[in-house]
């Protein structure tokens, strides 16, 4: 019954959303309905990442929810890139980075956090995260320091651009080889033995959790797109700057799909999941989707460069040190979620503070 | 009778000080007589610490001496504010910061680890204090980027200045909630099994301990006080530049009573205590006393904007990276210590070579 | 049978290499004959460290082949000051550095982990030349920051160099100290119980072995200056910067030795010895060749200072950083041995690209 009150809500405001955006009903009337929506989607897209982790495990289920959540993050990207529009492309990527690592690890271990005393995961994966976050920095970090030292030409630029995302790609693709095949169990979540499956049976069988992520996915996708269309309007009021819009206001919300699943998830004791959604997702952006966009304008004819600003190198090394700092042991506590959210804060007002 | 002998001494010296500083002795023979009594009553300090630790604990003994050893430093910094001497605040910061991580903490492991092969204290502590360094540099890091990169307006960098102190504050003062309360007993020093209490019992009670502790950093509050004061006039003949001066001399004497205390408990295996002063103290300075500072120059009416110098920051980032490189496993060892000296020792060269 | 073979194709190979340098046969003939014999050469030496590794431990081993292996380059070094070449030693000490940590370590552990799932050596050790990396790290960022950031004088930049030098040197020294002495024990391989002294008798008495280590050592210095010598031409051929050829083309032929050594015993699933060479050879070069040389120009009257370009530093600066978050846990797989080698391509690629 509750059930499915539930999903009739979330049916009438989603096609509500999808009227006000292609009616255009009012910015503000839109805002709101597809906030909402995003608030039920996001409940449900948690509902069918836990029933196929419970199936795949919480690595392979936090996976695909990254995936899923990534692959719009990739499309509307495209778009941009397709336009040319390279620097909104980056701000939003190092949005992902940041946000992902920050907040929604963040709020995840600190409510997780908040429930059990000390959360813990596989030790060895969080190291092997740790690693991949400091190729990914560093990846940044060294075209960055060679463009600003040297005068070099736009042909070596475009060239080691190409490089760069070509050996990212291949160690993110070897990642996938390591993590899900070679070394697959040595990176598995430990069986707690403490909670004896107790744990409510799952809803739905294999084959409709699976069919319910892509669904909840790809409807999230939608509802984030018409809620990003309404901010541009809603910031101009607000005098926030672009740099601030595309890196925390579209990354914070164009990620509501991964916020919601990693707290749900965290709160369950499922912290390898949350984990695996938040490291994993900014991780997959750093390795993958930059990379693939690199390669996506070189197909389009104007090759997107693969530098980045000092102040979003500066960004994403510092959320990388202290996300390694915070999950290298494999075990958390509510007071590291604090310490991701301080750096959360203490970023997002330096970048409010640009001026426009 | 020896403790006698000791108590007159001290008192004696102590009292001769304090006229040498109120009637203008000299500076030379004021210099001798306020290090004389620095050196008694460091001892002194270094057994209430003791006295208290054995009552309440090495973290708490620590965090207590810790604490009244800020509260010097505290107090002389809201004068120079009051005064508008930014620059010297910072410096003095600053040197408090990579003194008590390199040359505290460095000589009190270098000592206790000529001793006992490996010191070892709660590596769940280790961690936490590495990701609380990892902050503090995080704040001091990124508003200095941000300001050096954009041109940003002065009511800007007040309004960055004080949220990022009101996210530092709130940041320790949970930090306390978390490590006194919430998760007390998992940053606990494990009881060392192999020492069966042969421990001597204190030689004050509980309260008389807190009292002596009190006094005792009183006591060197003032004379690092009368013993600062002769110091400009003798650097003056030396040609030292402020930064250093700040950073290296006026650090090294006003923490004294830290340094006394560290040192001493390493030599007796108590390196758990060393390490609560000498690491968290330099947070509380970070954390708490220079965020602090901010706000009370905006209650003075001129706020103290919370950007150092980029060799001020590079030098704490350097004193981080190494402290929490070395005691991140919570295994101490003399060259440990020294690795942490050979950083004091190249950052005080480089220091003392810029052109007053 | 087939051991006489090939000790005398090394032979005829050498004498061929050593003829062709001295009676200039010309540049490609020189280039395949010299290339050839170190290849030889190499597997020999492999033989040799393994041999002495059998008897000495595979810590004490490695050492040994890292001293020989940078007793060469401090030798050409030296001739290069000599003559007032400083840029040029400085480049390829970075290429040393960074070839050493990325490339030579990368491989090791690729190879070495392709057969065996996980390898592991002693995590204490691992820990503790982490610290140290980061020491020689901070020894090369803090002055380049002060000259950077301050106008200072050219008496000024040699007494900090002379200064850096000396605690480097001091540094290292009580590194042996501690490493083979005070806590050897502490820092040893544990003996790993499953393979149970299967391993063959080695073909060499123990001071054969070391003779054999000292021969081998100095045929490959002498083949590799010779190889080196037809480089220069070649490269003019192809294009590259000087940069470039000090630091990826001379770094990689001169190490051959630890290349060889490194690989080959990470097969042998000796990975702590491979770690010793590659990591230890580039500790040796940045806390004893570097300083040394520093010294060696002070005493020929003409000081080179101990301050390297930005590009050198970052270089040098990530390699610690990626080399320290793969080897910290003491466990190793083919996946971190990747992570090394995309680095190396991704500071190749950046160092090609320079204009020349």
């Amino acid at each position: 019954m509750k059930t499915k009150i539930f999903y009739a809500a979330l049916v009438v405001l989603f096609a509500a959303s999808a009227a006000g955006h292609y009616l255009h009903w009012g910015m503000i009337v839109n805002f709101i309905l597809s906030a909402g929506a995003i608030l039920l989607l996001a409940a449900f897209l948690g509902k069918a990442t836990e029933s196929v982790a419970h199936y795949a495990g919480e690595r392979v289920g936090g996976f695909l929810n990254a995936t899923f959540g990534n692959a719009t993050e990739l499309i509307i990207a495209i778009f941009l890139v397709k336009e040319g529009m390279f620097e909104m492309v980056k701000a939003s990527l190092t949005g992902s980075i940041i946000g992902n690592l920050l907040f929604v690890l963040g709020l995840s271990l600190f409510c997780g956090g908040l429930k059990y005393k000390v959360q813990s995961f596989n030790a060895d994966l969080a190291r092997m995260n740790g690693s991949l976050m400091v190729l990914a920095t560093i990846a940044l970090f060294v075209p960055a320091v060679f463009f600003n030292t040297h005068t070099i030409s736009d042909a070596s630029v475009t060239t080691l651009s190409l490089i760069v995302a070509g050996v990212l790609i291949l160690a993110y693709i070897l990642w996938l080889v390591f993590s899900m095949m070679t070394h697959k169990d040595i990176l598995a979540e430990e069986q707690k033995e403490e909670e004896p499956t107790l744990e409510e049976a799952p809803a739905w069988s294999k084959s409709t959790s699976i069919l319910m992520l892509v669904v909840a996915t790809v409807m999230v996708a939608f509802a984030s797109e018409w809620l990003v269309g309404t901010l541009d309007a809603l910031s101009v009021q607000f005098g926030m700057n672009e740099l601030f819009i595309g890196a925390f206001v579209i990354a914070i919300v164009g990620n509501a799909a991964e916020h919601a699943a990693a707290i749900f998830l965290a709160m369950k004791n499922k912290v390898g999941a949350s984990v695996e959604i938040a490291i994993g997702s900014s991780l997959q952006i750093a390795l993958f989707v930059a990379p693939v966009l690199v390669f996506v304008s070189a197909a389009f004819g104007n090759t997107m460069d693969y530098v980045f600003s000092i102040i979003e190198i500066v960004a994403i090394m510092v959320s990388v040190f202290i996300a390694k700092s915070i999950s290298q042991d494999g075990k958390t506590n509510w007071y590291e979620g604090l310490l991701l959210l301080v750096v959360y804060v203490i970023l997002g007002a330096s970048f409010y503070l640009i001026p426009a």
